[in-house]
């Protein structure tokens, strides 16, 4: 048992409701227990499992709190550099020596008294996770035991582990050799493979049954009802109305008038048995499967441990209802929703493979390359989808990973192109087929097209970001998620019914304002010729385009599944047809207008600009506002549109709005719902002004374990119970070991733990050692679970490159150090509080009630 | 002057001819100085200028060499892990301390005497390369003097430099703050912008002058002798061939016959001229002007630094030669010499911002996005430019970089669009109008491309690198190359002549192969629908194929601009048509075939496979084999026809050609290059597997300074001289500079040089300090010089650590220590050495004569 709870960190084993690291406030979206750096007073004992309903003093088992080793203690100001050398190049003065930092602990009765309790979580942590241990610790790295739920993973030490094994096989020899060699190296494309069909099979399900779903609202199929319409109808032309097998409810129930009523009904129906399977039956059960994920993904992309946010229950909910709500027919795109469950699969696959499950480092691999995959089955776009994965959703992207995830994008495709689920075969979503290049004067609306977009993004993240932290999340919405939905569901319905254009699905609407007005279709009245006619549709589109914009607002972050790709591709699209329409009009009004005149009057049938092509830019523009991609986004609108020859004014429009969007808000909607969430994630593309100094930030004030000590079992306890207490991110702290000051290692208070639980001695009196040789024979030896070579950096270093280093390196911490003597260790979490701190950022964005 | 040669490490001004490094051996294109770690004999004092010519014996200034101080003597084999641990997990044996490596030297009568020679290669540097002294000694960092050519440049210590300038700046406050960071912020926009608008016009320059040179072949015109055909004919019907402007040299000498020989002379005309450009007049000018370019701007982007290799002198040569080898109209591609064209118009220009002019890490940042805009004017291809330069040229490629490159790119592409110089307003160069969908059975056809693709494309890798090292460098060709083109082009010139394929510019060949058989067009005999025709035309495309790839084996490496890019999307053409030819043979000769008739025989217009798909896949899988790019192939195919439709084929073709590639050949043909000319590339996709530890690679035996010596002026001039002597990789190198055996930092021996240089004084007995505060007062202080905080690592730690700091990190050298105590350095000259002969390279690839 203890072992299962420890298999796949990152996993869907949710199932231990006992888990003792759940805090009473876990159920909570908007709320992650791992991360509360500035409030000394939610500091917990999470060691303990009973004590979330105590009030907070009777949790403090060990007297006074220790407030200086507390995240909320930066340097606020960075000394003047000016003023510390003012005396001249070749005199500078000398450095302030810093007081060393490794302060021994004097046990207080009350302390020793503690060690009588008994450390309950100990008993959890049985099962290793590295199994070759002399190797490990021959290397320097130690063995560790599995991350920890809501825990940064140590990438080097994954790295490290990864490269043994691998030289292991290389010294297998001969025939037997090679095959063991090829068959390992093979084992990441089959995984691949594997993992592009799981998802197109996934996907498909998805579509079909949200097609059945769409159609179930307004009718049913006579001849067997697990058909969908088009099916149904499929020996007949599908517009054709014609079609006697397909009922309609009012045919069903001989109800002629306000048949659209049961659209409405059907709509909330749906909606509310969605949420019956989404909603949190027990606290122990996260709302994983609510929004769109990829801020999740992304943060475990990045070595952050979320148990059971890519498990098989997350999938199950997720693909679940991600069918329901689409057929709801919400004002949602499903990029992120494949995105999350193409991961999860990635995730769970894994566990088919020994070294992908037993290394999370190399797993993340894996997950970034199904990424692409969700992305080339929602949107057709296998190119786009490794791109995506690239760009905006993986941290580290080795060549390995990038052909990983293009045979992965492309096993997806080919698999949904051959499964066909919408009996097309078509794989270009809104194709468009305009065969006239652009003209030199239509620069000018594409910039304002991006300018327009790079605004309308912004603003759709400020108000997302807003409503959700001062309206949803301060009133009570928050503890009515269902309601909410409900609420949305009926408020969009009804705003939305009145409107030609909102009451079209998304992806048809968007399919309309792309289309370029040709032949007998007129895309719904879009295609209009009059002058007269224009204005009504300039008009409508522009109501379409406030109630699509507010709608959004308050769907993306309700707790379904949702994306906002579609959503806001819808926006700029509507506003990209306005000023195509616009300029349509100035052209049939002004043909004599100089620039007009010189490119319009040669062909006289009015086609002079594309509002098509304006609504496909917009639609760029828009998306790139909200996202902040460039490249990827790019190569998504090819895919969806096959529009090549407009590949220019839709990547200048994108890179202007771009620009514009990061004037306003400084990050993307994926950054800022993290920021939001409080996720440790460490933005490799930030660049941070730094204001104190390597000295300054180290935590110095740390418990550390002196070789010298006889460090017995009991103050091994007590240390790390004062460790918990002191850290909120307790599970990734750790104690640095040293040797009369001189640093020679450090060991994780994870690996500590379970080294004494291993034990399976109740005698607190037990010597343990931690360096080679041990100082007395009877001691245990716990040096294989020390990290003998610790990264250091000089006290001296800048700020930058220890940030540097924990960006490229995936760090977990880094040891400070002046002239090989210990000072103190700087944490990703505590860097993460200072440059969060740095940021701006108030106290209350981090604690959100 | 001084610090004129200084100006820009890695630009143009290659006219110091009394540049005191450049050594003999140097003009030879395939051997760069840095480099030759495994042949001691092979060592020689850089520091001194005239003793080129004098026996190697003499060059021995200061006695004995010491051959314990080369990279030739590396561990050769890990000691057994099993061995070393055998003892058992919690009684790890003890760890061998290593003796200290820090050796003093004894000073015998010779070396003393060299003290009072003049060091004169020290009068060299007086520019420093830093500006804000006081704040980078206190963020530990030091200042740098200009990087030497063929160093490695310290990413760390300019990303520093970066970090400092930016937060002063960050400090100014009130509105002119804003300005000044505003401006400061667009800068790096301005700068690529420019660059796209520059590239553009150097591109248009050159398509137009090789327009113009190709017709000049045929004829001239009339009405001006500076209009090539088509702007000559304009206004006339091109295809028509009434254009009385126009006259072809037969008719303007009134020779009739043999005017074809006309095509033949003006090929050896412009070849030979072309060389009068290439060839290096002096020793001094090194011929980079020649070939791709890729495999040194890959370097240069890693962290190398080969001055004048994208200087102007170089841009003026390559565009022009560029031109002639186009118009001359060999088997070159253009993409190669128009990525370095780029490179170079980024490198020129970043000298017009002060903070990329000296910051040599930030302008790698401005020349990656030049590389986008090289290949989105080669190839029209904005966003495969982006890819391109991610994929495949650049190093560390932030999400900065990103969207700067994307910015490049489409300037690049926009201007070139608005320039238009062929006059036909077109983007896409290979414009494919296939209206079909691909049948399931046809990806057994592509999967066969795919190895067809991977197949040629490791053969021809093999076959040039195998020709150029076996046979170009080894036989009398390597002192005549323009003897080599010239034979070269008389070859292909006689061998193509007789193939009405071969005979089409590629460009036209390609063209005609990727196309659909539609309307009257029968794209040079390529539209055939009878068997026996099919039979003709697929040998003479087998003829084509195996002229094209011999001649391409010839050509790529000699001493012209040569891109590889449009001969392998030939190659690829050839037999992807050709296996399209057979299957349409089959299903003409087999229609009742069940696979056949299933799909074909629907309808009976013999259109059933489309040839041109496979020319277009099999193009793509070509070029896959060749360079191993996945996603920014694909693009770039995308971009090249325009063909979205058939993404997927061309994706699977990619997929499995570089599977089948990489098991031939283990790397793309521009590694091979870059391992051929042995250029200094640390290549962070590969993987290697370690056979050694940190503490047996690090260099123990290095000079190091103590910082209790007195250190005199002429000590370290004899240090500097015994470094220059033990390590041919001396400017790279540096010296640790230790405190009673504890690592207080480091200083690199360019720096010292300086120091020394720059207090203008011929006392060798002044004292230098290294650390505050000074012993004694009357000592100069070079601690501004010194890396205060150098990284370490200790000597526990995995290989596979010091490997990954390297790769991600950008450093120069890590210093070991052992619990503060300093062991050894690694410098990454030493690891690269290492590396190489890791991976079962043989002396003789070192060493090329």
């Amino acid at each position: 048992m203890a072992d299962e709870s420890q298999r796949g960190s990152i996993n869907g084993q949710a199932s231990n409701t006992d888990d003792a690291i759940t805090s009473s406030n876990n159920d909570n979206a908007g709320q992650l227990p791992w991360f509360s750096p500035i409030a000394p007073g939610n500091v917990r004992d999470r060691t303990l499992e009973n004590d979330v309903n105590e009030p907070a003093e009777t949790t403090s088992l060990l007297g006074a709190r220790e407030p200086s080793v507390n995240y909320s203690h930066f340097p606020s100001a960075r000394t003047s550099s000016e003023d510390d050398i003012a005396v001249g190049l070749f005199s500078r003065p000398k450095p302030k020596r810093p007081t060393f930092g490794a302060r021994r602990h004097t046990w207080n009765p009350s302390q020793l008294k503690a060690l009588t309790e008994p450390i309950r979580r100990f008993k959890r942590r049985s099962g290793a996770y590295d199994e070759d241990k002399q190797a490990l610790v021959s290397e320097g790295s130690g063995i560790r035991v599995w991350y920890d739920d809501y825990t940064t993973i140590d990438w080097i030490h994954d790295y490290v582990k990864e490269r043994i094994r691998v030289r292991k096989l290389h010294s297998i020899k001969g025939i037997r050799g090679w095959i063991i060699q090829t068959y390992d190296g093979a084992q990441g494309w089959i995984l691949v493979f594997l993992i592009g069909i799981v998802t197109a099979c996934f996907a498909a399900s998805v579509d079909i049954a949200a097609e059945w779903g769409y159609d179930l609202k307004e009718g049913y199929c006579t001849t067997s009802f697990r058909l969908n319409r088009n099916f149904c109808c499929a020996h007949k032309n599908i517009n054709g109305e014609e079609c006697e097998e397909w009922k309609s409810w009012s045919q069903a129930f001989q109800i002629d008038n306000n048949a659209d009523m049961f659209n409405f009904f059907s709509y909330v129906f749906v909606a509310s048995s969605t949420q019956q399977v989404v909603k949190p039956k027990r606290k122990q059960l996260k709302p994983y499967a609510a929004g769109s994920g990829i801020p999740e993904v992304k943060t475990i992309l990045s070595g952050f441990v979320i148990r059971g946010f890519l498990g098989i229950r997350t999938l199950w909910v997720k693909a679940l209802s991600l069918a329901m709500v689409v057929s709801a027919g919400m004002t949602l795109g499903k990029e992120g929703p494949f995105v999350h469950i193409a991961c999860c699969i990635g995730n769970i696959l894994s566990r088919l493979f020994h070294k992908y499950n037993k290394n999370e480092g190399k797993r993340r691999g894996i997950i970034s390359a199904a990424a692409a995959a969700g992305v080339s089955v929602a949107f057709a776009a296998p190119i786009g989808g490794v791109l995506f994965s690239l760009e905006e959703v993986s941290y580290y992207f080795p060549s390995k990973t990038l052909s990983r995830s293009f045979f992965c994008a492309i096993v997806a495709a080919v698999s949904l192109k051959l499964i066909n689920p919408f009996g097309t075969g078509k794989i270009v979503m809104f194709q468009v087929s305009y065969d006239k290049d652009w003209h030199t004067f239509e620069i000018v609306s594409f910039l304002i097209l991006g300018i327009l977009g790079g605004l309308f993004g912004a603003l759709l993240c400020k108000l997302i970001i807003l409503y959700t932290k001062y309206v949803r999340n301060r009133s009570w919405l928050k503890k009515w998620p269902v309601v909410e939905v409900m609420m949305v569901v009926i408020i969009t319905a009804s705003v939305n019914y009145w409107n030609r254009y909102t009451k079209m699905s998304s992806t048809d609407l968007v399919y309309d304002l792309f289309s370029e007005c040709k032949g007998e279709n007129d895309h719904k009245g879009l295609c209009v010729n009059s002058p007269e006619e224009m204005f009504d549709v300039f008009c409508l589109l522009g109501l379409a385009l406030i109630s699509k914009f507010l709608t959004c607002v308050f769907t993306f972050g309700v707790r379904t599944p949702a994306g906002i790709f579609i959503p806001s591709l819808l926006i700029g699209a509507c506003f990209g047809r306005m000023l195509g329409i616009a300029i349509q009009y100035l052209t049939m009004t002004h043909p004599d207008f100089p620039i007009f005149a010189a490119v319009c009057n040669q062909n006289k049938d009015n086609d002079c600009v594309i509002p098509g092509v304006y609504a496909m830019v917009g639609a760029a523009a828009s998306l790139a506002g909200v996202t902040r991609m460039t490249v990827s986004l790019t190569v998504i609108m090819f895919e969806l549109t096959g529009a090549l020859t407009y590949v220019l004014p839709i990547m200048t429009a994108i890179i202007i709005s771009k620009w514009v969007a990061d004037g306003i808000v400084k990050h993307g909607i994926y950054e800022l719902l993290i920021d939001l969430v409080g996720h440790p994630f460490l933005n490799s593309n930030e660049e941070y002004v730094e204001a104190t100094t390597t000295l300054e930030l180290c935590q110095r004030d740390l418990e550390v374990i002196d070789v010298k000590d006889p460090n017995t079992i009991g103050e091994l306890k007590v240390k790390l119970k004062v460790l918990g207490k002191s850290m909120s991110g307790y599970s990734d702290a750790g104690f640095p070991i040293v040797d009369d000051s001189i640093l020679v290692g450090y060991i994780a208070s994870t690996e500590l733990e379970h080294a004494i639980n291993s034990l399976h001695s109740s005698d607190d009196t037990i010597r343990c050692c931690f360096k080679e040789p041990p100082f007395d024979s009877e001691s245990v030896n716990f040096t294989v679970y020390t990290d003998q070579a610790p990264l250091t950096v000089s006290q001296n270093a800048s700020l930058e490159v220890v940030l540097e280093m924990f960006k490229k390196l995936g760090l977990r911490y880094i040891i400070v150090v002046n002239c090989g003597q210990y000072v103190g260790v700087i944490h990703k979490k505590r860097l993460l509080g200072y440059l969060r701190q740095l940021e701006g950022k108030k106290d209350d964005d981090f604690i959100r009630e």
